[in-house]
C-alpha cells in the first residue's frame, strides 16, 4: 500500500489545488464587468479598452494557470 | 484494497475541484450585471457591449474549465 | 470494502461538488436584480435588456453546469 | 458492512449537497428587493418589472434545482 | 451495527441540510427591508409593493424549501 | 451501541440544524431597522409599514422555523 | 456507554446550537443603531419609533429563541 | 469512563457555546457608535437617545445571556 | 485517565470561550472611532458624548466579559 | 499520561486563546485611523480627541486584555 | 511505509500551497478593472497606464510565483 | 512520551497564537493609510497627525504583542 | 519511521505557510488600482507616483517574502 | 519516536504561524493604495507622505515580523 498512499496524497491535492483559480476568476470578472462600462459610455474607445482588459486578463490568468499546471503536474506525474 | 484507496482519493479531489468554478460563475455573474445596466443606459451601443461581455466571460471562463478539466481527469483518468 | 470505499468517496464527493452552482446562484441574482431595476427605468429598452440578461445567463449557468455534470459523474459513473 | 458505507456516504453527500441553493437563495431575494424598489417607484412599469423578475428568478434557481437533483438522486438512488 | 450507521449518517446530513436556508432567509429579510422603505416613500402603491414582495419572496422561498425538503427525507426515510 | 449511535448522531444533527436560523435572525433584524427609519421619517405612514414589517417578517420567519422544526424532529423522535 | 455517548452528543449539539442566537444579535444591534439615529432627528416620533424598535426586535427575538429552546431540550431532555 | 466523557463533553460544549455573543457585542458597539455621533449632533435630545440606546442594547442582550446560560448549565448541570 | 479527560476538555473549552470578546472588542473599537470623530466635530459636546461612549461600552463589555466568566470557571472550577 | 493530557489541552487551548485579541487590535486600528482624520482637520482639538481615544482603547483593550488574562492562566496555572 | 509519508505530506502539501496565488489573482483582477476604466477617461495617457499596470501585476505577481515555487519544489524534490 | 505530548502542543500552540497579531497588523495599516491621507491634505498638521499616529499605534500594538508573549513563553518555557 | 514523520510535518507545514503571501498579493493588487487610476488623471505626475508604488510594493512584499523563507526553510532543511 | 513527536508539532506550528503576516501585508498593501494617490494629487508634499508611509508601515511590520521569529524559532531552535 506504500506507493498507493503517495497517489492517493497527490490525487487529493489536486483537488484541492484545482480551488486555486477562484481569485483569478473572480477577479477577471470584476475587470469584465468595469470593461462592459467603460465600452457602453466611451464606445470609441472600444480598441484601446478591450486591449487593456486582454492584457489584463492575461496577466491575471497567470495565477490559475498555476494551479492548473500544479493540478496537472500531481495527477499525470505523480498520480 | 490500495488500488481503491487511490480511486477513492481521486473521486474525493474531484468532488473538491468541482468548487474551483466558485469564483468564475459569481465573477460573470457580477459582469452580466453590468452589462444589463449599460444596455439600458445605451441601447445603441448594445453590439459593442455584448461583445465586450462575450470576450470578457470567455477569458473568466478559463479557471471555470480549467477545474472542471481537472475534475473529469480526475474521474475519468484515476476513479 | 474495497469496492465501496470507493462508492462511498464519489458520492460523498458528489455531494460536495453540488456546492459548485453557490457562485453562479448569487451572480445570477444580482444580474436579475440590475435588470429588474435597468427595465423599471427604460421600459423601452425591454427586450435589449432582457436578451443581455438571458446571454449573461447563460455564459454564468455554464460553472454551475460543470458542478452538475461533475456531481452527475460521480454518482452514475462511479457510485 | 460494506453495503451501508455506500449508504452513510450518499445520505451524508445529500445533505452537504442540499447546502447548494444558498447562493441561489441569497440572489433571489436581493433581486426581489430590488423589483420592490422598482415597483414603488415606476408602478406604471409593475408587468415589465414582474416578468423580467420572474424569468430573472427562474434562470437562477436553476443552481438551486440542482443542487435539489444531486440530493435526491442521492437520497433514492444510492440512500 | 450496519444499518444503524447509515441512520446516523442520514440524521447528520438532515441537520446539515438544515443550514440550507440561510441565504433565503437572509435574502428575504433583505427584500423585507426595501418593501419597508418602499411603502414609506409611495403608502399609494402599497398593493404594488406587496404583491411584487409575496411573488418574490414565494421565489426565494423554493430553495430553503428544497433544503427542507432533502432534511425530511433523510429523517423520515432514511433515519 | 448500535441505536445509541443513531441517537448520537439525531442530537448533533439537532445542534447543527439550530444554526439554519442566523440567516432570517440577521435578515429580520436589517427590516426592522429600515422599518424605524421608515417611521420616523413617514410616521403618518405608520400602520402601513408595520403591516409590510410583519408580513415581510412572517415570510422570512419561515426559514427559521424550518430548522427548528428539524432540529425539534431530530431530538424528540430521534434523539 | 452506550447512554453516555447519546449524552455526551446532546451536551455538544447544545454548544453548538447555542451559536444559533449570533444573527440575531447582530441584527437588534443594527436595528438599535437606526432607532437611536431615527430618535435624534426626529425625538416627536419617538414613541413610534421605539414601537416598531420593540415591535422588530421581538419578532428577530424568535431565531435567538428558537436556538436557546433547542440547546434547552438537548441539555435537560437528553444531556 | 463512560460518565466523564459526559462531562467532558459538556464542558467543550461551553467553551464553544461562549462564542455566542459575539453577534450581540459587535451588534451593540456598532448601536453605540450611532449614539454617539446621534448625541454630538443633537445633544439637546441626549436623555430619548441614551433611552433608547439603553433599551435596545437590552433587547440585544438577550441572545448574549441566552448563550451564558447555556454555558453556565453545561458547566454546572453537566460539567 | 478518566478524571483527567474532563480536566483536559474544560481547558481546551476554555481557550475557545476566550475568542467570545472578538465582538465586542471590534464593536467597542468602531465606537471609539465615532467618538473621536464626534468629539473633533463638536468640541463642546465632549462630556455628553464622552458619557454616552462609556455607558454604551459598558453595555457591549457585557458579553466579552460572559466569555472571561465562562473561561474562569472552566479553568478554575473544572480544570 | 493522565497529567500530560491536561497539560497538553491546556497549551494548546492557550495557543487558540491568543487569537482573542484579534477583534480588538483591529478595531483600535480604525480607531487610530478616525484619529488620525480629526486631528488633521481639527488640529487646535487635538487634545480631547487624544483624551477620547485613549479613553476608547483603554476600554477597548479590555477584551484584549481577557484573552491574555486566559492564556497566561492557561500556561502557568496548568500547563 | 516511511518515504512514502514523506512524499505523500509533500504532495498533499503542494495542492494547499497553490491556493497561495489567489490574493494575487483577485487583486490582479481588480487592478486590470481600474486600468480599463482609466483608459477609457483618458485613452491619450494609454502607454502611460498599460507601464502602470505592467509594473504593479508583475510586483504582484511575485506572491503568486512564490506559491508556485513552493509547489514544485514540494512535488519534484520531495515528492 | 508523556512530556513530549505536552511539549508538541505547546509549539503546536504556539504556532496558532502568532496569528493572534493580524487583526493589529491590519488595523495598523489602515491607521497608516489614513495618516498618509490626512498628511498629504494638511502638510502643516504633520507632526500632530504622526503624534496620533504613534500613540495609536502604540496602543493597537499591544494585542499583537500579547500574542507574541504566548508564543514565546509556550515555546521557551514549555516547548 | 521516526524521522519521517517530522519530515512529513515541515513538508506539510511548508504547504500552509506558502499561504502567507495572499494578504500581500492582494494588498498589492489593491495598490496598483489606485496607482493605475492616479497615473490617468495626473500623468505628469508620473514619475512620484511610480516610486511610491514601487517603496510601497517592496515593503508589502516583505510580509510575502517571510512566508517564502519559512516555506523554503522548511523545505530544504527539515524537509 | 518521542522526540520526532516534539519537532514535527513544531515544524507543522512554523508553518501555521507563517500565516500571521496576511493582515499586515494587506494593511500595508492599502497603505501603500493611499499614498499613491495622495502623492498624485499633492506632489509637492511627496517627501512628508513617504515617511509617514515609511514609519507607518515600519509600525505595521511589527506584527508581520513578530510572526517571522516564532516561525525561526519553531523551526531552528525546536524543529
Amino acid at each position: 500500500m506504500s506507493v498507493e498512499l503517495v497517489q492517493a496524497a497527490a490525487l487529493l491535492g489536486a483537488g484541492i489545488a484545482a480551488l486555486g483559480g477562484v481569485g483569478a476568476g473572480l477577479g477577471q470578472g470584476i475587470a469584465t464587468a468595469y470593461a462592459v462600462e467603460a465600452v457602453s459610455r466611451q464606445p470609441e474607445a472600444r480598441s484601446s479598452i478591450m486591449n487593456t482588459l486582454f492584457i489584463g486578463c492575461a496577466i491575471t490568468e497567470s495565477t490559475g494557470i498555476y494551479a492548473l499546471v500544479i493540478s496537472l503536474l500531481l495527477i499525470l506525474l505523480k498520480g
